[in-house]
């Protein structure tokens, strides 16, 4: 490592357009050390990117829903959607970190916004047509596909509790060794479901950090959970909780609790919102406990996209300026 | 984009045997702008081709139907249609934009119709000898069939909700990432169907715009979709209809609502005009309600190849006139 | 083409141990235009073998009964047939156009009689030890072993019907794919036979029509049916005959069929005489039944090699003569 | 080959955009009987476009010079041509056959000309900066950048007489197979050179019509040679001229012979105007020879891309209109 | 091998179009024990083919000289062998036991002559417009060609005595390897020739006779070699011919040595003719040496494709003539 002395920069004459990572995202990015330089890169890409550059806090836009859940569903509530460029333009112009969607949203605006935001390529997709209660994602991308694209990270999702989990598991290895060997960084979206765990059990705490624990042992960079709630599912894990006197009353006790359960805060781990809510303070709430639980920042989709763009660029800064401590 | 002005071209003084690409057809093409010169080559082929040539409307001839659904009940009642040639000529004579059939029936014509109407290799077939609710075709061609055969695009049917979709969506992944590497076009028949869709749902209008933006997030630049009815089929679509008022009464708003679905119609999709129809008139009719909705066109198999070749000619003729707008 | 003035021969003078294909034989390679000259030797040769050379007939001996029905069922009616150079003997003797075989018994004569008769590797067998509804056959030879062994080309199973068809339709593209790119022709059997086939479904005119027509567009030079029965196994189906009138009453009629069905006569179709028959008349009224509707020949397996070698080929000879015009 | 009545097309009624390949092209396609669907389409794609479309004639536009001899020599002449979008606009105005250009020219506007002409990839090319008795020219494309591209054809320049001739035989070997089996078409530029070979050698009447049997018999679709002059360079060749009384007295006798040294014309042999013409009636006057030899056509760069397009334009025409017989 | 005596066949009875293989074919192909089925195939096929089918024989017609010696020398003397088919035609109207040339002339007319003469694609060429004393002839053809265009054999120059000759060992021994593999013979020019070589060495006993041996060692099943003088070039070499008393005296004598170094007659080796011979008895003469010498046959090109046709066809039938022992 370089020693800070050696930097002795005056960055008050650093140029327009000169990108210096701060020290926070330094740190960060040491926590990736076997990882080579050009993983690093496409973290660095992205955490020094869009309004929340160098705070080591990361905002998000994923655009699946269409395919997860059909577009009148996902783009009747603001049409503008339904155009792929339209999703790109509100990620750039609210300062999101990076822009993650299916192979066919990136491939419709890669080209036209080339350089302009971190793109995250979404390897695998689940429709609703067919639904099953242990869900297999259908791969609908590749690395190779990531790079043509310009991406700086493959995303994938598991579904730990599905009985179908370890197909899951043996995907995200085999992409996630050519991603990382290609240069590209690996985001993995960790959602707890399957017939052997309740609809209570999908958000509860113990499923939610031991879902980000397997993210983070499967190798991922970057993991995204659901906001936990108190509820235990496991009685197993109930006793250690008990036991040990594991604090998970708060929105930002649980957060803590998830990102330590992410090695230690060693991997940068950001929560979903869920569906659109109806109030936005109550998004911004969670914001906060997100902040207050150390946790890096929010992935937010559908209370982003569903409403019209100055109220989704609003709500999205107003998100931000909470993370990089502008307002409380 | 090379400047309009920057072509400054005579073009009434343009050579017999020259293509130009119409203002449309660059604007179609400038959608693809993922896709490599390859890719928009045999996008502007077919564009390019046949009687709706510049218009940006296409008319596909396909003849699966002898593996689909058998000789007899396909060619029975216009015999001349066992012939593997008929179908090039009758694409040819009848100015369509391009001609779709599995292996054998290009293998039996593609050197004697050498470079004389844009062929499309149907990937994948299924036969009723042995049917399922959940259906999966089978691999029936290859990325190097199609080259070898001289084709603009692979063709590929997918069916939304069955069983085995996951399956289906892999494979054209694979085959769609080949053939965009080799310079193809890839064209993709989204047929909703399976165990979990009832039999009205699998033209529900909330259905098919999901198919159709399946098949675009899949990376398809064309595709193929059944006219939709005004049913409903999902809960939670039924929803998102009523409370955004999307307008679906008339086809030629469900047309608008799927080529909407289709990336705001910056993917081009066609309609299949399904069983012969002894009314000529509502054919005619379906194509004023996918030109008045902003779609792109039909294909049309049965309705053409199951009558003789003169008045086959007559109908899609008359179906390209309302296309290319030459009559109301 | 080579018009046939220019090649103007003085036909009388061919020297002994030359070889011209006919008219005829050129009109039917004619058909398979897409294929590389390879293939087209093959198929020259077949034609150009035997007592039916240049007449554009084939009679094939196929002995792959030892592996589908036992030794004992196969051979015991005539112990000669345990050894495999019988079976070469037979077929060389008689004249027929090629034989067709497993790997083993091909490996254990095709040194002996090396460049005497064309071979057709049999690729995939089935036995009755364990016997399904819905079967699959074991590959059991390959392209490669095809080459060692010098043969003319590679033949499949398909059993359109069964749930596993898709299996063996992905099979043999990838197969017929490799043995086209290296000069090899492909033979494919299409027993129609599964869950959903009654027994006499899988001689019925529609069922075997449809197989033809399967097995064409999977790409096959050559088509094995068996002889249809004026039975109607699909109701879709029986419309179309009745409402199309399609003449099937006579054996002769619906082997036309059939031919028709296979890309109307321009894909080689030969018929199977299935079990052993008392009354040899039988068979020859087949045979004249099949020249009748504009078959290409017959593949004759029990009915040859379980009787003594000079009353098979006498069998055979006027099995030929029948296609040969011979006698009538 | 489908006979032409088979056909029965009323083609007075072929619709705009429609292509018909004339006699005269099917005649020129069935030369190429080895090849696959996918290399006559090419083929049929070149003979059917431009201004000489449907003739058997073919004008392409070359520009290699840039590359080979630098840009102030070749584009200072007149400037526009250092914009590569240029070349593909002279091409499409003047409707040639197609444009042929090394892999930066033409992946700067292949995308922008999508489909509008056929294209060519050089995929070698030499500079001289370092030049030598006995070149050997980069490998500066490939078969999938000629693909990903969309181009009709490879080109390859061989020098026939350079020590490393073998070296070039090898590639063109390799790059030809691979570029058949995709389906891309094969043409070879037989410029004869080095260090046995006197300057005036290199147009020699043998020596150039030995360079043309030399690409032919490596398997070239399409050649072109130089227009050759009386000289004869080698003493064995001189014999057989003498001998057998060729005439090579005027220019059209020559071609003639170039003509029937490439597989007496069963090849299509296109020739090169070299350096620029001060007089455009030597051009002509060329071309009428090309003509009345019996060659396919020419290949010309400079004397097009060194003048203004309407004067470049004009003298295509004209040169079109020589070989069309629109003009004598 | 199987008994005479279980054929049982009564071959007056054979049928037209039965190929059976003479106790002397039989004999030969044993001399091929470790080859597989196809390779055997393949040699058994030329030499049951042609005039001389059964004997043991074989007369060859290659046409390399348009590569080798340029087209004016090679075809000016009968123009008619400028057209790649004229020399399929002569080989078949002659009954030649194989025509074997370059990729470029079996290409263009492998498909049209489809099985009716076995092929030898010649893998290597080598031109005179650069000649060096110790040549490296160029890679021209492939295995896989040779399998595409329905060849029976790969043909391979080796010049022992250039110092490249290793290279071309060890090409062929790659070549060879694959060939077989894909059960295709292998043909073996080997010819003499290097800076270390004098001009009447390339011909002389030892040299021809240690040619053979190297192709031999190498694996060819069929060698080629130049009739040999009674020079004897190497030093080494006389002290043996002298201790041991070889006869080569005679033509037929020095025949029966090169015979003698092939295994003792166990590799076909046959002999070429050379340049056209003004006196036709000359080159019968010829033939009876090789007749009575115990050789195998002729490689017969210039001095059969160099007059017209009938007196071609004459001649070649007078040669056959005299190695069938139908004339003395």
């Amino acid at each position: 490592m370089i020693p800070e002395s050696a930097l002795a920069m005056d960055k008050t004459a650093a140029p327009r357009g000169a990108v210096r990572s701060t020290p926070r995202v330094r740190e960060i990015l040491s926590w990736y050390s076997s990882d080579n330089p050009g993983v690093k890169s496409q973290l660095a890409r992205m955490l020094n990117h869009g309004a929340l550059a160098g705070t080591g806090k990361m905002v998000i836009l994923p655009v699946d829903q269409g395919f997860e859940h059909g577009p009148a569903r996902s783009f009747g509530p603001n049409p503008a959607g339904y155009d792929p460029r339209y999703h790109f333009e509100l990620a750039i112009e609210a300062g999101c970190s990076a822009y993650a969607a299916p192979l066919g949203f990136l491939e419709a605006g890669a080209a036209e916004f080339a350089g302009e935001i971190p793109l995250i390529l979404k390897l695998n997709n689940h429709d609703v047509l067919h639904d099953e209660k242990d869900p297999l994602s259908a791969l609908t991308g590749s690395v190779g596909a990531a790079l043509r694209l310009g991406c700086a990270a493959i995303g994938f999702t598991i579904y730990p509790g599905s009985s179908m989990a370890r197909q899951m598991y043996e995907q995200i290895r085999t992409l996630a060794e050519s991603a990382k060997a290609h240069g590209l960084a690996v985001v993995v979206w960790s959602y707890p479901r399957g017939s052997e765990i309740s609809k209570a059990g999908e958000t509860a705490i113990d499923v939610v950090a031991y879902a980000a624990q397997i993210a983070a042992q499967l190798g991922a960079h970057l993991i995204k959970v659901k906001l936990p709630t108190a509820h235990i599912e496991q009685e197993e894990a109930r006793k250690a909780y008990e036991k040990n006197a594991i604090p998970i009353g708060t929105l930002a006790e649980r957060v803590r609790h998830v990102v330590q359960s992410s090695f230690d805060g060693r991997r940068i781990v950001i929560f979903s919102g869920g569906a659109k809510k109806e109030n936005d303070e109550e998004v911004l709430n969670e914001a906060r406990a997100i902040r207050d639980g150390g946790g890096f920042g929010s992935i937010i989709g559908r209370n982003s996209f569903q409403r019209k763009k100055p109220e989704a660029v609003k709500l999205l800064r107003s998100i931000m300026n909470i993370y990089s401590g502008t307002t409380p």
